[in-house]
């Protein structure tokens, strides 16, 4: 059997720099280790309980839907969309099953093998297996600890140009970053691609996570409609990650035209969860006021704890819920697992996500982690304080082996 | 704008066949025709009580699950596979978003851009668009409506064998055809595809479905368990297409390991979903009995009815619930429209697929048509009738046109 083959994009794919670590804190789990998880991007706040009544509510034969989703539910995006400004209409929105399959439809819609598509690094990871599956390449733009990783300027877009790129894509708000993107910025990026007929592609997951009054924009506000894609999901701003309901809008129809063939192929979303999921819509601001407040908090409460930590690059993330800090050490992916591995204080230990997964320029994001707030006020605090007295051991245990 | 481009491999995906012609359906209907749908897969019965149940009484938040899938649902996988005598192991097993998302994984594990998979011609039609959307080549092996669709003969495959094949993928029992295969031609497919360093990929969802006391058997029977992967769904079987459960499955651990990747990519299938499931396991054999028995009821009533058609080629399908035949008409997509355009008896009329869309040789099963039966008996038997005064009102009016 030696000479059976497995497809080379198939060897290409990442493993999830997320999850590939995980048999580490189970094995401190196993030792009676308490693992804080600040490592992965699933939020514990309660799934809204007018989703589970609807489902409960359900009745009939659970058959396919419509391969673009329940109508109903594509009016209610629609809606939706108008009380933020953007002008999506019901027939230019796809239900997908989540976010993951809206960027795999985006990317497939836009390029062949052998394209590119400029992504912005540190950037959501799984972009990375999507384009390996698709064979199509990612170039990145570096954006920087140091100036709270915002958008790069245009002449580093224009750096990395050729004849092969097809499109820019980008998570705004930012996972791993948090980074919510200027107006100034977008339209600056918008123009840019129109001006080289590329695609904006924008990840608009994190849309209503945002802090301190800020709005998040959505990329749709600058015009030039025929080159925008917009990537949504309901999983994060309604604690559903599960439902795996997401969105694919354009204005674009040679676009959509197409991604239905690629919503046909598979048939149909989940129907109990686009049956659920309507009942999202119903909820009020007083809804994201409170989860935006809570999320606020927590990001005041990793801030505090995280600036005392010497040498440590963070600035104050506008939105989504996730810290990238830039951390003393020389290899973060080391120093994760050697916290499941090495360090804990009466007993408990924190995870955090090395970063080096979240770019594609070799070498990059080493010294970095990104910290996903997903933990009630006092035990995130804890969470925090035990990461600073791992850095501040782990660095002294380096130092004394050197000597 | 008009210098913005789409992707070819978008533009070379194929409509659904089958979903294309609903807009003359919908038109006929505005027109107050009654139409019977024998046109889709969508099973008209009951999804079972206890899936509803158990969601019902979910409780928590809906969160990610592992990208494998509930370890109980991949458990529950391994027992039902044990008990039809396929050797799958809960660790050997992933859940995936229906049938359609096992074999995308199947295709993009086995094949590269560039690189041939042999399909035995009619097949399932969203092959087409998954190996579209992922640049590989299907290559036809033909079966033919005189023999009952059976699977050509070796030679034949032998024959369109190239450096770039990497698999052959089949369903088994056969949609659009209804055919199974015999254990004899399973088993030399298997040996062929051991001889030559391929992969089988058996697309097994119709697996309950038989008749005539007729078992479909499993391509895991036949040994070389590293050229095998087994694509399933609980869709058919259950009358649950909306929960889009299905699984991927294969004893070669190179390739469960990257498409494992894969699934990580897309985060984890829908909890709800899988968590009702689970359910369907506790289903006990009088379940399968009572759907078998009326799948086969159904069968020969459109049997029965078909056969007074003149010169129509069909022979009683074995299994799943599809009838192809082969009729006396030109072209069958004119015709098909033509029904539900030009044609009714007491303002009702039957709407089948045209088979062209199930074939990749051009030009091919211009002639024929696919027939889901998926209405219950009294329907049923006036829909069949309709198509037979149909054919012959057509045959007739075309000729008198060319007189």
């Amino acid at each position: 059997m030696g000479d059976l083959m497995i497809s080379k994009r198939s060897q290409m794919l990442p493993a999830s720099p997320i999850r590939k670590l995980i048999p580490y804190s189970d094995e401190a789990e196993n030792k009676g280790i308490h693992v804080y998880h600040l490592n992965i991007g699933q939020p514990d706040l309660e799934t809204p309980e007018i989703y589970f009544n609807r489902i409960r509510s359900f009745s009939g034969v659970d058959a396919y839907t419509n391969s673009a989703g329940l109508m109903e539910l594509r009016e209610k995006f629609a809606e939706y969309y108008k009380k933020w400004g953007i002008p999506f209409e019901r027939d230019e929105i796809i239900v997908t099953e989540g976010g993951s399959e809206s960027a795999l439809f985006a990317i497939a819609t836009v390029a062949d093998p052998g394209d590119e598509i400029i992504v912005i690094e540190p950037f959501y990871a799984n972009y990375k297996a999507f384009a390996a599956i698709l064979n199509v390449k990612l170039v990145p733009v570096t954006s920087h600890a140091e100036n709270g990783y915002d958008m790069p300027p245009i002449s580093d877009f224009e750096r990395v140009l050729t004849s092969k790129t097809k499109a820019i894509l980008f998570p705004n708000p930012g996972n791993p970053t948090g980074t919510v993107y200027s107006p100034e910025r977008l339209s600056e990026i918008v123009n840019f691609a129109a001006r080289h007929e590329l695609y904006v592609i924008s990840d608009e997951v994190y849309r209503e996570i945002t802090f301190d009054g800020l709005k998040a924009h959505s990329i749709m506000e600058f015009g030039h409609y025929d080159n925008l894609i917009v990537i949504d999901s309901l999983s994060k701003r309604f604690n559903a990650c599960g439902a795996r309901i997401g969105a694919f809008a354009t204005k674009n129809e040679t676009i959509f035209k197409n991604v239905l063939k690629m919503a046909m192929m598979r048939l149909s979303p989940n129907r109990l969860s686009q049956y659920g999921a309507i009942g999202f819509f119903e909820l009020n601001d007083s809804y994201y006021k409170t989860m935006v407040k809570e999320y606020q908090k927590r990001r005041d409460i990793v801030y505090e704890e995280l600036s005392r930590i010497p040498e440590i690059v963070i600035s104050k993330p506008q939105g989504a819920f996730y810290f990238a800090a830039k951390i003393p050490v020389d290899n973060a992916e080391e120093f994760v697992k050697w916290m499941l591995t090495d360090f804990s204080v009466n007993a408990k230990t924190t995870m955090v996500a090395p970063l080096s997964g979240f770019y594609v320029t070799p070498n990059s994001g080493k010294d970095e982690i990104r910290i996903a707030y997903v933990l009630k006020e006092k035990e995130l605090r804890e969470a925090c304080q035990i990461l600073g007295l791992g850095i501040r051991a782990y660095k002294s245990e380096r130092k004394s082996s050197k000597v």
